[in-house]
């Protein structure tokens, strides 16, 4: 059983693994960029990956076979394992539980060559949904507070196969990051009695220096203090806290421009890696007043390094500003 | 001038480049290994970095000039400029200041090939009193509050330069990480009244299971909630918040301990690319009753993707207990 620990210095939960590592060589290493061709994420190969907990076909068919568009399968080798109490507990000053979660592996689409960006928009779409519908189911278990969605698209952004996919990681506990927006973002509205995202998003809609894309419902800019070149933030128009929360027309939009996003990405940047990921409020806070759940797209252009993973400072040599206008006049 | 941005939702300090961007090459790029042999950090090319700020010589010559052990000079390319009023002014509901502060490199040794772990013990106490000095000079400068130290070594750590080099950026601002450290410090320190890492330090020295390397000032060990395999914290036995006061005999302790470590984890993991860094106290702390400062080692065995840095929660697929007991029992 992995245990979650928390460092004691700055609140952190890290996953740490208990099986025993003998010599240096007895755990996985960084990986060789993995190879192209078919895989056990394409269709015909359902067998090869544990059972669907989840897929969308468009035709009735059965479970671990093909025709579905997008199909969710727990992570073949898991960082957390689903079963088993938490027992949280004391070791001296640490504080420990037990390593309970849920990891799931999203399969973006049955094509093993086509990333979100060249997907039609009803494919990008079924993604987010299958995001939604597993975080509504995942929230049942009374063990979890969160659910981390993010993707790592190219071997640079820490992808180990190629067949694009996203990941989902049900824990206990509130991440760090997520938990400073909430603290950060709770603090603002008590002074000011409105939510922190929606006053930023009032600004860029007036300022226009770094807007990306526009939906109907959702925005999609360039943060004033971006940490990396290209960083775009997407919100929904609308406040809401939980993402488990959003709306069919929301969620069409919002798969429209996280699409030409991606696309004016590739077109002004060429094929890179990318992460993204979504940050929403945890499941005690789906109607806070003061969260505002949202997704952060960043090209991986450069490495972290010991200034970034050390101080928390990051230094970006492109302006957002020139940024946005970069993305916006590129073509979809 | 680069500017200082804050991001409101974390409150991280970001330094931004202002330089106009038209096109999306136009800024640099994941850079490519750099070549072996000689380089403007080697002895007889000084006149190739700016002028030196720091040097230490065995015997008396002219500035700029050989016969130095460690150099430090301004970075030919500084993120942040030295010259000019911060300006401290909001834009909407944004902060920002100009983008001031010291951007430094400390050449480790006159030695193009050799790194800290293949060095004379003296030489890297060379090192880390060059730290040390550059940190008393630089926070004589009123505008400043904080020095960053980190070291990049190898290309996957983010080094641009082969030559064994290390950084420092004193900036205005106490960067996230570090502000996150003193906060949680400051609240157990509030109802414990004693320091928190003086207690981890005692329990590490009463559990053993942890303990990587010790000295006779200075203890390394595996945080018991480590992050990336590998990772090895130093602390002083001593508290003391401000690294800048140091004695003479625990920098000649800290200087054997880290050289043991960084030839260990050689001995343990081949060649690696690493990172560390120092964590210290602000200007405004340097006699903290509950700050303590450190160094964090990094090996670079695995890339930060999505989950990581989306999250800031992180899988260690390495028991601390193991990469301490692998760690003891390699040879230096």
């Amino acid at each position: 059983m992995p245990e979650l620990r928390k460092d004691p210095v700055v609140g952190r939960w890290v996953v740490v693994s208990t099986e025993r590592v003998r010599r240096p060589t007895d755990f996985p290493r960084r990986a060789e960029p993995p190879p192209a061709g078919p895989c056990a994420f394409c269709p015909g190969r359902e067998h090869e990956t544990p059972p669907e907990v989840l897929a969308y076909r468009d035709a009735p068919g059965a479970p671990d076979g093909p025709g579905w568009r997008v199909r969710v399968v727990p992570n073949k080798f898991p960082a957390l394992r689903i079963e088993g109490e938490l027992e949280r507990r004391g070791r001296g000053i640490y504080d420990l539980m037990n390593g309970i979660g849920a990891s799931e592996v999203v399969v973006d689409s049955p094509d093993h060559a086509l990333d979100l960006d060249r997907l039609p928009v009803e494919a990008v779409a079924a993604v987010l949904a299958a995001y939604r519908d597993r975080i509504a189911d995942l929230r049942r278990d009374e063990r979890f507070r969160y659910v981390i969605v993010f993707k790592n698209h190219g071997a640079e952004a820490g992808a180990t196969l190629s067949h694009p996919h996203s990941q989902l990681f049900a824990t206990p506990v509130v991440p760090l990051t997520v938990a400073d927006e909430l603290h950060n973002a709770r603090a603002y509205h008590g002074y000011k009695e409105r939510c922190l995202f929606c006053d930023i998003l009032r600004q860029e809609l007036e300022e226009r220096v770094r807007i990306v894309a526009e939906g109907e419902q959702v925005v999609a800019f360039a943060p004033f203090a971006a940490r990396f070149p290209f960083e775009t933030w997407l919100l929904p128009r609308r406040h809401a806290a939980g993402f488990e929360r959003i709306q069919p027309h929301e969620l069409a939009d919002l798969a429209a421009v996280l699409r030409t996003v991606l696309r004016r990405l590739v077109q002004a940047l060429g094929e890179q890696p990318y992460n993204f990921w979504l940050h929403s409020a945890p499941f005690d806070g789906t109607e806070s007043p003061s969260y505002h759940w949202h997704f952060e797209v960043i090209p991986r252009l450069s490495r972290g390094a010991g200034l970034e993973w050390g101080s928390g400072m990051h230094v970006n040599p492109v302006p957002p500003e020139d940024a946005a206008r970069i993305l916006r006049d590129a073509r979809d």
